[in-house]
């Protein structure tokens, strides 16, 4: 299932190691105008190799558009971007073949298809997010033309809560050859009331599915979220005067449903598993091996997954935009 | 969007205080042993009434099956199980007919469509999770067929974690006219390496979305959750040695596929909305009023959460092996 | 896969001896006026045993309404119609038991399922329609709203194209122990251009799935059909002149969207399988024997079939309809 | 809606003139062998300009496969299949900027969109069926490995039935500035009985559906079809021997599930719309003006439909065989 969204549809592409990486958008309402330069800030956000505390590979990350846009406006035909490999160094992976890489999905592929392009993670690997960040960047193109703005901010790293402690636990790490994960808080303001379906297409849940589907993400909340259990009713209910909500504990979401307040959420990024420290596991023959991995990697990938937790809201509130519009529209025209 | 699952898919219906509630069933494998006795101890758990701690409403949710099977045996078609209402006392409900209550469904329901069921609650009612735990059942029914066994425990109530604790939270929130929320565990045994789908389909990612589904789930977090952003990589990665892995850390899902190991989750419920001390809020015609709702109410729904957090996760695991099994069996023929 | 639409999504359960059929309507949108009246005569045309041509089986085919609209209107919550089975006489099919009757799924439920109920057809019975019928019926409905009306013709029976030519072959087959099949015009007017999706959602595509998906239908055509096969494309094509297309030989679809002209459908219906004449077959240990199809039959169900074609034209017309608004709403706000 | 299928889903993009045309297959099994060279003979069947009859245009039509394949086989991650575009002359189109061409969607592209590609019909272009008849060479590989062949052929064009007159029809066609169209017949041999669901997924709709899909397609039947409305029940039927069915009236499907019979289906290909035959017709200042469509076109497409429509057929069996394995499989396991 590489397909996301029931009406602005994404569908990606890839694997790390591969020639390309992309995005098939399906139903993007036409006549938006759109350049790849709309798309570029985003994808370079996500890039690595822009600090010295984050991997050196370097990957240009250059989106092209093969489809879906004509003389600069969507025509509502399927969108394709597309992102060429140029730096893929798969030798450099080979002894990983017959490796399970503890954390990775390594064991859990091969146990399920049997099969597996080992190279970089293949289709499991992080790098499968520059297609999510591309079509979240016309998501929020989208958005912004409604007047709905996504955000992000890092929390916490390691526990670290100030710019100066976050990137000391960062150092830390890597100089112990280790690795560090955090929390991030992901926003939307000027989102109207209505969005989100009850039962099982509640706003929430899709937000937490679509951010739990991001690799390394062990934890989503909303609003007070896991604090919730720790307060009275009379606290945590969102009282209402003259201008609306006088708080916002729901974190934007009441039964499913936008309330209209800031939409706000939370999330757990595990510690990236490629670590250089010597690591028991089995290889492919089920014998023990230990392992310590090289190649070039993050000791903190928290700043990297803020594009994609953006670009997955993005695309989760631009789609319950679109399916409300449907609605909204036939039920005010037959009873006006 | 009522309807939950790819494989094994469930629509529910129903509102509060109509005159029925189930759920049809689409997509249960043919030849499966079924009676309402299978189903009818799964909703006695989650029916309410049943200590002096919670709401005295009396509905007897008793089960019944209007399709789909045959002789004892499910046939392949779709499957209907009705519950009908017998203690809808609609009347008490009438002076909330204008009033949106804090923490409710009822002003975001009235923002979206223009219309709705005040009658306690309508179809956000927690009520509605009666089909989801008749259907629950049938999953949870399929899965021990192959082994698979889900349970669930209260980890803490308003803080307190023992039983004593947590009664004596329950009891002091009832005085005061207040409510209080909690934390629960459900797990999974015997699920076989391989369920899930890379990218979108991940396992952890549609658990996260079925479970923050479920009315008051503020927060879901699998193996460490939010724990992990504190921990080293070195200390968070599972390793492995000749009989498998030595800790589950992931909490069984490693690149959003089951790795074998028990399926571990955690969710945040938040205290009852429905309280009797007075609250600010809005009627429908844009008016401050204070509101103290009264109803029979649970001062803690916890406990009831159970069954109905067991039935998602159940629902998820019977679709995602469904799933699993028409590649599975077709990829191990082509390459015998 | 008992679910047809992606806006207006029906869901039907239900086996021909069973205690119920019906259907579960999701994504109707709120405020639609609606009673059972306004279903009721979609039934009765269905029904069996109004002439002395028909099939004598009594059922009153009376609906009843279990959720979703409250004081008069729905309410956007699934929308639930149920028909409770009156007259189903099992025992006369108990020596159908471990037959296969030619022209019947009995053979191929057997193979599929490896469990059937044999009771009147089952699931495959042409009882299943009601359910079908009175989904259909609120389709209408929602579609004459926006001044979209359906209507169907009898072009044919067993060749006869005149009502007592028609009348006549029927009652030959009656008196012969045999059946008849025919043709049917199904038709909408009013509908705007702009409905269908192209690619894999013509709308034309999806009528003919959906004419198809009636049991005994062997053929589906659009405009000039099978026609088209013979003429040059100067005839072929629609030209327009100043008031529009100048004809319909498309029948009202272009490129999988439709015109604004009518929309034209005919299908093939194949004479009923159930006959008394005796026919050779196998039973379910796989002898040969000779059968006899006893049973109250239509010797015809042309006629009965239109108010189901209708009502399959109404859901998938409305589908699209609601389809098309999402679109066409953002497009038109962000270009103004 | 560019996605087909419900387990082995297609996506296709790509307009006529753009830079690139292409297909992501999501949900086919890993582990079948695949190279280019058993996609590009079916694309070499669809090419134009391969006989003095048929549109010059010179497409060489090679695919390259982007993503799903690894070492040879695939691997269970989304397959990629492009085609770059290399002879777009999008100049001679230029003067269809502004009109619409009678029997081409430009009209309704226009009213539903607003925006248009229209160079060479943009998306609703024939040349979109590229993509189709890529990703059905996949799946019709899968069928092989399973022993279920496609195969198809002319009945006739302009009324014609022989090769010659055939040939000569679309000769006088092109004498004549003018275009014809035809029937084709297209068959599966090797299926199993039990494909195909009940009610809303029955085989044969989800077939009608798919070949109706295609551009110029006006009707499709299956089995005796039209001719079936002409029958009597003891006529169609088809009887039962010790061999299993005597006859194949139904045309290998019965209830919707297929009956281990050849499913045997038609289609009615309409004339090409574009003749240089001078039409009226508006253009989208709704003003009255004459056309005669210049540019490279086939008098007769019927014999490019032939492996669209085999691909349309062979991603349909494959997607109902794959739906078949997980509740096969599961039943079998229980009540062994």
């Amino acid at each position: 299932m590489n397909t996301f969204g029931r009406n602005f549809r994404i569908t990606t592409f890839g694997e790390s190691h591969g020639p390309a990486l992309g995005a098939v958008i399906d139903g993007c309402p036409a006549g938006v105008p759109l350049e790849t330069t709309d798309i570029q800030p985003f994808l370079n956000r996500r890039r690595p190799g822009r600090t010295p505390l984050a991997s050196p590979r370097k990957e240009e990350d250059r989106v092209e558009i093969l489809s879906g846009v004509f003389e600069g406006r969507t025509i509502g035909t399927p969108l394709t971007m597309i992102i060429y490999s140029t730096d893929a160094q798969s030798k450099e992976y080979d002894e990983l073949k017959e490796v399970f890489r503890p954390g990775h999905a390594d064991y859990t592929y091969q146990k399920k298809y049997g099969w597996r392009d080992h190279r970089g993670g293949g289709r499991s690997s992080g790098r499968e997010t520059v297609a999510r960040v591309a079509a979240g960047a016309l998501a929020a193109k989208c958005l912004t033309l409604k007047g709905i703005v996504i955000s992000s901010k890092i929390c916490s790293i390691h526990g670290a809560t100030t710019p100066d402690g976050m990137e000391e636990e960062i150092r830390k790490a890597l100089e112990k050859g280790d690795s560090v994960g955090g929390i991030l808080e992901i926003r939307a303001t000027g989102c109207p009331p209505g969005l989100g379906d009850p039962v099982f297409g509640k706003l929430d849940a899709i937000i937490a599915g679509a951010l739990m589907g991001i690799g390394g993400v062990k934890g989503v909340e909303i609003g007070e979220g896991f604090q919730a259990a720790t307060l009275f009713g009379s606290e945590n209910n969102d009282q209402m005067g003259a201008e609306g909500f006088l708080t916002n504990h729901a974190g934007g979401v009441l039964g499913g449903i936008s309330s209209g307040e800031d939409i706000i959420i939370r999330i757990a990024v595990k510690p990236t598993p490629s670590i250089s420290r010597p690591q028991r596991t089995l290889n492919i023959d089920n014998k023990e091996v230990t392992i310590s991995v090289k190649g070039r990697h993050d000791p903190c990938i928290v700043p990297r997954v803020q594009p994609v937790a953006e670009a997955m809201l993005a695309l989760t509130l631009f789609d319950a935009l679109l399916e409300q519009q449907k609605y909204q529209n036939f039920s005010r025209d037959i009873t006006k």
